[in-house]
């Protein structure tokens, strides 16, 4: 099995009930040190958006005209935007744009909605900076791939102005694992189990409900989301987070591209070497560039 | 530990993905095979509620003043009236009450909603027949105990009148399996597990949200619900879904009270011999005889 990191997490290292906050963070951060670093033109620059920390990341490609605003994963408890500068900047060049990188707050120290509340405040930073909507794609891998559909949904829900799209890399969207590959993939994942989700989004929750469409956007209605494209490998538990995304949206008659790349792991867009993380990358750039940044007169008209 | 039932379920057992539902359901059959035979003056009659089919229970003590509408277990997809005649005429007995036991229809065969709206109609049958809704109570365990707050929440939504109270034996009422229990547990229920549970819910659900209220009533708000009582056991991975009933009550303001047995299993009354069960069954029998069946003058006055 074409498993680009040999992490022994999944079952094989089964989390005792009474795993601490370190040791979880220690799971996930060992996976981010298997990223590939960033392209050498890659270039970072610590900034606000408002009150919200984070990093404005261009490569020689980028348009001022088409924003990614991205949020990292890392299941809410862990991940920055440094530990995922690499696939932010390679998602920059593919999609000939330029990403703010959110820094939002991690759980446990901030709970849900914490993080979520950064990501609008963001958002509406980016609009009073004069960015037009249709210029914007929200973004995100893992966690992150959930914190941008929620922050799509409170925008809808705020009538506040909707970004061109909304883009997600493997995404946690669903707090309370009942995607059948949570069962089906629990062998094949590689880097994720239920034991690590599940205890990660205690921290991430504590009493409040796994089910809030504002912590597992998949129990969201998508009525006038904008396009959607979510890649997601076949070998990760996470697989059918993905998969929902695509029955959610077109039970919403919302645009949607669903790509389940075959017997990839979580993130496999990590490993730029490997030949579906660069047709991934690509698809996503491509999509990006057609539905966000276009002429002034167009995005007016829109 | 004192595991009534030495049965090799739990993690030791591990069920494979495409675990069929005949492997599900023997798995519940082979528990309900141990539980204890009825007392010798027990009586059940077969009987229909309008469309519903079931069978009255009744024992020597049973007052006709006095209704349980009981649900029985089996993971919504096992289970009749006939194989839990034991506890359903233990608890009619402690109650001084006769029970409806009601046959409501199973998953795969029939999906979610399927048996709430039989539990329903036979409530609604039971008032059509000049039952006092002050004379009954919900009652049900495992899945039956789920059913029992499901129908309740659809009563309360109906503005139906509603029930005197509401108990239940080791509910199953988050198809979610979100409660904390379900990892802490894992090792210590002798009866369920997280992967049976996980099955049995996709052959409840299909594509349905496991996080409808009306099949995940933990995600319900209990305003206007009548008192509530929840028994179970300590070691079981459903624990939890009896805790969050009395937090759920709790916000609401209804009465409830919620007992975890020390080192008890999933549905330990069926065994009547522990001392633990004898408690159980007596207190849940001296609730409902103060809840329900009150003399036609107090039952006015409520």
């Amino acid at each position: 099995m074409p498993i680009w990191q040999g992490s022994p997490l999944g079952r094989s290292a089964r989390l005792e009930p009474d795993a601490d906050i370190a040791e979880l963070r220690q799971r996930f951060m060992a996976t981010f040190q298997k990223f590939a670093p960033p392209p050498s033109d890659a270039q970072f620059k610590p900034a606000q958006l408002g009150p919200i920390k984070g990093e404005w990341v261009t490569v020689d490609r980028s348009s001022a005209n088409r924003t990614l605003l991205y949020f990292h994963g890392g299941g809410f408890i862990a991940g920055s935007p440094e530990t995922h500068r690499g696939i932010i900047a390679r998602l920059c060049d593919h999609a000939f744009a330029r990403a703010f990188s959110v820094g939002y707050r991690l759980a446990p120290e901030h709970l849900f909605p914490s993080g979520l509340r950064d990501g609008v405040d963001a958002y509406r930073a980016l609009l009073q900076k004069g960015v037009e909507p249709s210029s914007i794609v929200l973004a995100g891998d893992d966690a992150g791939g959930g914190l941008a559909f929620s922050a799509l949904l409170a925008i809808r829900n705020g009538n506040m102005p909707l970004p061109a799209a909304c883009i997600a890399l493997s995404p946690w969207v669903d707090m309370t694992l009942s995607g059948w590959s949570v069962l089906t993939n629990a062998r094949s994942d590689a880097q994720l189990s239920w034991d690590l989700l599940f205890l990660t989004a205690r921290h991430y929750l504590k009493k409040q409900s796994p089910a809030d469409p504002y912590a597992s956007p998949i129990y969201a209605g998508f009525r006038d989301f904008p396009p959607l494209m979510v890649h997601a490998g076949s070998a990760e538990i996470l697989r059918d987070d993905a998969s929902r995304i695509g029955d959610r949206a077109a039970e919403a008659n919302v645009p949607v591209s669903v790509e389940i790349y075959d017997r990839m792991q979580h993130l496999f867009q990590a490993n730029p070497e490997l030949q579906e993380a660069k047709v991934s990358l690509q698809r996503l750039g491509q999509f990006i560039r057609q539905r966000a940044g276009r002429a002034p007169a167009a995005t007016a008209a829109q």
